[in-house]
């Protein structure tokens, strides 16, 4: 079932304000059984206010059981089901980094390895070469020339380059030529459908000069391609919603998935009150904006419970200055889980709340793991919550008669 | 939305162990509004013990309101959607007498029926032969010889006995002969599709054979032919699952079940002891133990609400010897309720525990109906429980980057 089937048929304009603030990785787990989670032991009065006065429950990002990526984790949250909506890995590997993929393009993640003297693969990674050396060689194969296509490449870390090939008459299904293996050569770029067959050919003249202009390094000496993709095609928010959209974000991971979704990136916010700042300067220029807080997720996937309870602390700290510009509608979620216990995303519901004067509250009277499961959302998947929002925010028109 | 397009991808290999325990028929209904039910009536502290560490919820078998028989019920269980996957009722009715169906084989239900000198029906089911008089009359129509099939017949239970049909070219689609009235004369074998017209050849003249074999027959000298299937094709748990499977039941049917999807059938147990037993003797062999008990959905059918009582309390017994072996993850649940206020397999959601190290408990103290509503598992369809067993396992690789 696409709700967008539903949204865009039923959506209507008012004068509304709708805040989505995305925690991410914001679920946890206690750190022995029976006990609080990260969340649960944070001290968040202001979390715990809107629980009381919204309606709460837990997210599913995807299904009961999947871990999410970022990728799958943020379109879920922004009403795309992340199993029908897919981001390839050179899409979202060059969205990562700020690459702004238009429609003609093809991303490919590349690596640079070492090759011996009969184009064998001695190091599939090149030694694990720092940035510092990998940067300027990435920056070297700007000099690839292909008739008819226009090449970027882009340094990211370490062994890891983006390649993207711009032109017409580029589809992105073709196979990686990393083989998974040393001591072999790597394999030829080759299309698995007909529409990419010219892509395959752009590819294998990429590898030809990029090998010519690497043949004098002692260890970047050579590249594979993998995550062969174009740019996905998702409908925008104006389209599926009515909403003209802002994005809030820091990284430029979370700038580019919301692009993608067609809104717009506002301001060059580097901490929370920033980013209250520039929600403010914009309030009256969108309908929908979407705030993006990292830190939750990156102390979690340290493995660090008290920082992590930090982060929350001071991402609660914030909530005052968004809930002074009045939204209509405010939700604050995750787009995962990330466990300090497991040092990673992980599948459990995430703790959701979403406030404004129509919502019917529930009996929750904090924001946490536990009490959302006593919450007036249920547990469900994160592609409802933008439904959800629109009917809080007097959005969407009555279905049928 | 096939949960195995997920899990075939994502899988990956550990030492982890799981472990799932069928109670048919679990869940239950008080004896009047606002008592107890059948399991929160009995005394079961390992249950409770599993309850108050682990993670709570109320499967649904198959959809709200629906009844499901065995066979959807432990489809859904083993995650295989029940309305995507069926299993035909002559498929069903020979996995359910331990006959192993082949790729090559249509089921059929056959009854025994009473026909008079013109060939019309006087009594569908043959006066209710009783089954010491009909098995050697099925035994009889293994003469029946046709060429290029190899027929097998099997006795059932009064009336009720199953023919098999082996060979190649044999498709399942041929309508029943029964024509669910007397007075008229029976249908024949009418394929519903090109695929089986060979399969209603087959049958009409099994039927002409039959006919010949029963003449001298009172009561049992016809048969009609209903529920025509193949072995329903379901992927193996080693392909979708990655999980090299062992199913440990008692009665046929639910051995016939766990191999159709691709389970192997270990031990010989009679007991809930030899379960535990036949479970410890091959736990090194397998990473996955469905063990299925019986009896608390035969005293519901029976409308023995006490009888169901104490049919938990033995099931709560015997979950110790199953702890001792250490699962990663235990789930404890039921392919439907089966209320004995009902005496019969009816819709409510099923209670269910799953313990495992991260699972995230919930407020839950004690395994019952009512407490599970609280639970952190909430409300599910029983297809997830297996994503959520791989997950709780550690056997699932994040979706998307």
């Amino acid at each position: 079932m696409d709700m967008h089937e539903l949204t865009r048929e039923l959506k209507t304009q008012n004068e509304s304000k709708i805040l989505l603030l995305v925690a991410d990785g914001l679920g946890g787990l206690p750190q022995q059984p029976g006990g609080l989670t990260e969340l649960e032991t944070a001290n968040t009065p202001h979390l715990d206010e809107l629980a009381k006065r919204g309606v709460c429950g837990s997210s599913i990002p995807v299904k009961p059981g999947i871990s999410p990526g970022s990728g799958p984790g943020h379109l879920g949250l922004f009403g795309y089901d992340p199993i029908q909506y897919t981001i390839g890995r050179g899409a979202l590997e060059a969205t990562g980094i700020g690459f702004e993929l238009g429609e003609q393009d093809v991303a490919i993640r590349c690596n640079f390895c070492t090759l011996d003297n009969e184009g064998r693969i001695v190091d599939r990674r090149a030694g694990r070469i720092p940035s510092e050396e990998s940067a300027p060689l990435a920056v070297r194969l700007r000099d690839v020339q292909i008739d008819g296509v226009e090449v970027f490449v882009e340094p990211v870390k370490e062994h890891r380059f983006v390649v993207v090939l711009r032109g017409p008459g580029l589809e992105g299904n073709v196979a990686d030529t990393d083989p998974q293996a040393t001591g072999v050569p790597r394999l030829k770029p080759q299309a698995t459908d007909e529409g990419s067959r010219r892509t395959a050919e752009v590819a294998a003249e990429f590898v030809r000069q990029a090998d010519q202009l690497l043949a004098d390094q002692a260890k970047a000496n050579g590249l594979t391609m993998r995550g062969f993709s174009g740019r996905p095609n998702l409908p925008s928010y104006e389209e599926v919603y009515g909403l003209r959209a802002a994005a809030v974000a820091v990284y430029p991971m979370y700038k580019g998935l919301a692009k993608l979704a067609g809104m717009q990136i506002v301001g060059q916010a580097q901490t929370l009150a920033d980013q209250v700042d520039v929600v403010r300067a914009h309030w009256q220029e969108f309908d929908f904006f979407f705030v993006h807080f990292k830190y939750t997720d990156s102390t979690g996937e340290d493995g660090d419970f008290d920082a992590k309870v930090a982060q929350t602390e001071a991402f609660d700290a914030a909530i005052p200055g968004f809930m002074q510009l009045g939204p209509t509608v405010t939700i604050v979620t995750g787009d995962h889980s990330t466990p300090s216990m497991l040092a990673s995303h992980s599948w459990h519901p995430v703790p959701t709340l979403l406030a404004a004067e129509h919502c019917r509250t529930d009996a929750c009277e904090r924001f946490g793991e536990t009490e959302c499961l006593r919450g007036g959302l249920g547990q469900f998947e994160a592609k409802y919550l933008m439904p959800l929002a629109l009917a809080n925010a007097g959005r969407l028109a009555k279905y049928g008669a």
